[in-house]
């Protein structure tokens, strides 16, 4: 959330490969039909095309889908650097949904704020794209916590 | 969120037809297989049976679900007392994952705390339900905006 | 914030002397007028008289100081069961200011929600009182991390 | 909150002023030793220096003290593009504490995100600075909703 921009460097040389393992397991994230897009160290990104399953009921995408698309980008935004053999599990997290997510598709963009021990924090926006052009819906911020084992 | 219990009045007579029709015109809700238990003046209960397709890499239920259940049995207790031709638009919520979800079934319960206008504020503990006892497992502060129409 | 009433087991003998010297080192409180009301196992009180000088444009009590009374009732109910040595440090806090603090004095009530490791979880209401009267003025989650030391 | 930088136009000419009026006329600002920093359209900063009243028991900055500083800056930011007459009056805010702030100042600097009606969020990054570095200690989400008159 910082206007600064931080770099972050990865401890594993499978972090790539974890963060796809770990999204892959989730069967939450297929039945909603969540994809993830850029993949890089200290951002992530989640994607979801609107389609009618995903909506309430004005057509938009659910705040509820919008949350957990906020959440799961931000835990793989820490899980990015995170060190061998450690997951972060969501502690908590806080989203304000800005405007109704219309639009083609809905992309949540994970970025870690502070990689820590045992808490890391990650914000995520959350942008519906139509025709290419992104509009913010909604702005998220998540605490995790380390945890052995995947 | 308060010990002190609050009695609150619907003010339409078809109050509970109205948070079933808004319940059952959101296709996310059936898509993870939410459904609703009771109903009652500035009380909601959202269910959901703990199904493979709901959980994340843990088999537990997936945080974002979790999310999206207290978000919706928050916005249904508000949608309880709200004025004829009114919904309550979530603005924001806040979730503490408290303990992982296992158990049979969750039950989302929402709780109206303020009723306001333009804002009202709903709370809803999430309780893992295993052999008929309940477990805390998450809790949430909803913000919810009135907005016309349905 | 669960409905469910929970009873808290000190774990300690000095538990209550701790949480007073606690209050008692942290001049920030000293400085707005905070002062202890009722302290129990998870449930704390912290009182604030309304004067003027922790008010706001519009002469009631600032938001910003309502917060600060919440995450501290907060973090001392959790420090109410505390092991011994350990203190919780707050993680982060969400509050939502519900009605205008006006009225005598402002009495901040935290309750334990979940006593946890490394992890606990505290919620906060928030009172204006007037002659004896009180007013639900704000309501707060807060996540609080143990720490060693005092 | 977003990586997208956005221009914010200010609505009245004296919307400079106004900001600094509603900042003078908080007693609670004055009395925690709270100051203007940057004053531009969607960006307010706030600083505090490090002084022995505004800490907790370590001697770092009070977590409540942070919060009521991002709060405050947040509030700012939001009011500078505020239409003539318009106040945001914070409707909950979100405070992550990221390290002990530390330091000889510390500086809230609150950011427009979403500029609405009713409803405007702004985020806040909160820095302790010493010898001109600044570390991010906390970061914070504010909801905000116009109100008539100041």
């Amino acid at each position: 959330m910082s206007a600064t921009a931080t770099t972050w460097e990865p401890r594993t040389d499978r972090w790539e490969q974890v963060v796809r393992d770990v999204f892959a397991q989730q069967a939450a994230l297929e039945l909603v039909g969540a994809e993830l897009g850029a993949v890089e160290p200290g951002m992530v990104e989640v994607i979801l095309q609107r389609t009618p399953k995903v909506t309430q009921q004005h057509g938009t995408v659910h705040g509820g889908i919008i949350g957990m698309l906020a959440d799961t980008a931000a835990a793989l935004a820490a899980l990015t650097v995170a060190p061998a053999g450690m997951i972060g599990v969501t502690v908590e997290y806080k989203l304000n949904l800005l405007a109704a997510a219309t639009g083609d598709q809905v992309v949540a963009r994970g970025r870690l704020v502070r990689a820590g021990r045992p808490l890391s924090v990650a914000a995520c926006d959350v942008f519906a794209v139509s025709d290419g052009v992104e509009l913010l819906v909604a702005t998220a911020l998540v605490t995790l916590a380390g945890s052995r084992g995947r």
